[in-house]
């Protein structure tokens, strides 16, 4: 059963505009709250370029203890944990599905917004970087979409994901220089080069298209700029990603 | 201390461009997640909506326990109970103070998304209905706003913060008439009343302004639409707000 966060389907069968992606696109959460969950201005920016194109949204995340819960005041570790799936509902107004019930057969593309989630629930590349594992979900997942030909949009962090399981592929997580304080977060690009797959400078309102791989990617909360940045950005992964979905 | 979320204040200086709203604009959370805290995708709007017009943002909540803890996919209460500071403090990144340090000759506009946490956590009205209280905080800044002629924005159920401490001011939520299932909340519009402010119907993609009491308000998720529509009538309250403010 998929699961849709609102009505413009029917509302596009109506007036017959924007039909062509009236198609069902799942997005894959991890927690809600950016050091231990999805970050929630990328989750949400995925839902709203979705919708403006009339495309319906199934969420999903796995059913999992988080790697722990993180008071987001202090930055620190607090108790009790949380479970991925509950905390992720607070982004889709609970209205998600467990991530093992996800079969690319019954989607047209897969979109992963980042957060720490994606790198500490989703994979454990926040603790053994170029050595991490990925979630047996996420990997099932990803596969199978990569497999079908059917794209894969990965955000902010998230395309480590792409990096391990794609060996060769290109993505990018902004920039591998600092450049001041605009991009604090240049370990991940080496560590995607690392991993042997190429990483490619981009802006935060650009997204890098790997056409052979049908991997799309684009920095969101990589860049230290403003937020509607980052909302614009999303929309370039997005809007990319529904093209691609129907070539 | 103001808290920039962003760095668009800087970056406007340096080209000159929307200086006139460099000002510093907070937004009060409530919590994270509709069912005992801030609507995320409306705190989200919030944000890009006033980063876009360079608009600086500083986010504050209460230092209180929330009314109850939800899990969002039972829809039931859950243990145990979280904070509303630091549960909100993953909207803000981290970057949120407590609600008691907030003055209004600081700021130049206020602006409250809505969730059932402004129903739960700021007022009781989610228990209590028109015989709401408004927790302290909350009624000292509104009213510190509103005497001083400062503009506030409402967003959802937000407006029944209004409705209760400036009798006779005029909100939106929507509609008072349900229309299929377009406005499953009607309650809300029909105890405004009964509070004896004045309902306006709006769609969602609109705001209602009360020009004596500078009070602008917006249906957001009080409808059952696509999010999209939530985030664009987001965008038309932050932007009246703003222009409100340099009235």
């Amino acid at each position: 059963m998929s699961i849709v966060l609102h009505s413009s389907q029917s509302e596009a069968a109506a007036i017959g505009k924007f039909a062509y992606y009236t198609r069902n696109y799942p997005t894959v959460l991890s927690g809600c709250g950016v050091y231990d969950g999805s970050e929630v201005h990328e989750a949400s920016a995925v839902l709203v370029h979705l919708s403006r194109k009339n495309a319906r949204v199934s969420m999903f995340a796995p059913n999992i203890n988080q790697m722990h819960t993180i008071d987001h005041i202090k930055g620190e570790p607090t108790e009790p944990n949380r479970n991925v799936l509950v905390e992720s509902a607070r982004i889709a107004r609970g209205q998600i599905e467990d991530l093992s019930k996800l079969k690319a057969k019954d989607f047209d593309a897969i979109i992963f917004p980042g957060g720490f989630g994606a790198a500490k629930n989703l994979s454990t590349f926040a603790v053994d970087g170029t050595s991490m594992s990925v979630n047996a979900d996420v990997e099932r997942v990803l596969k199978d979409f990569h497999g079908a030909r059917k794209p894969i949009g990965l955000i902010c962090i998230a395309p480590v994901l792409g990096a391990k399981l794609f060996p060769g592929c290109e993505v990018t997580v902004g920039s591998d220089v600092e450049e001041g304080d605009k991009w604090p977060n240049v370990g991940a690009a080496k560590a995607i080069q690392a991993m042997k797959a190429k990483h490619v400078k981009k802006d935060v309102t650009e997204c890098h298209v790997d056409a052979m791989n049908k991997i799309v990617t684009t920095p969101a909360f990589m860049c230290n700029t403003a937020i509607h940045k980052i909302f614009d950005g999303i929309g370039v992964l997005v809007n990319t990603v529904l093209k691609l979905s129907q070539s």
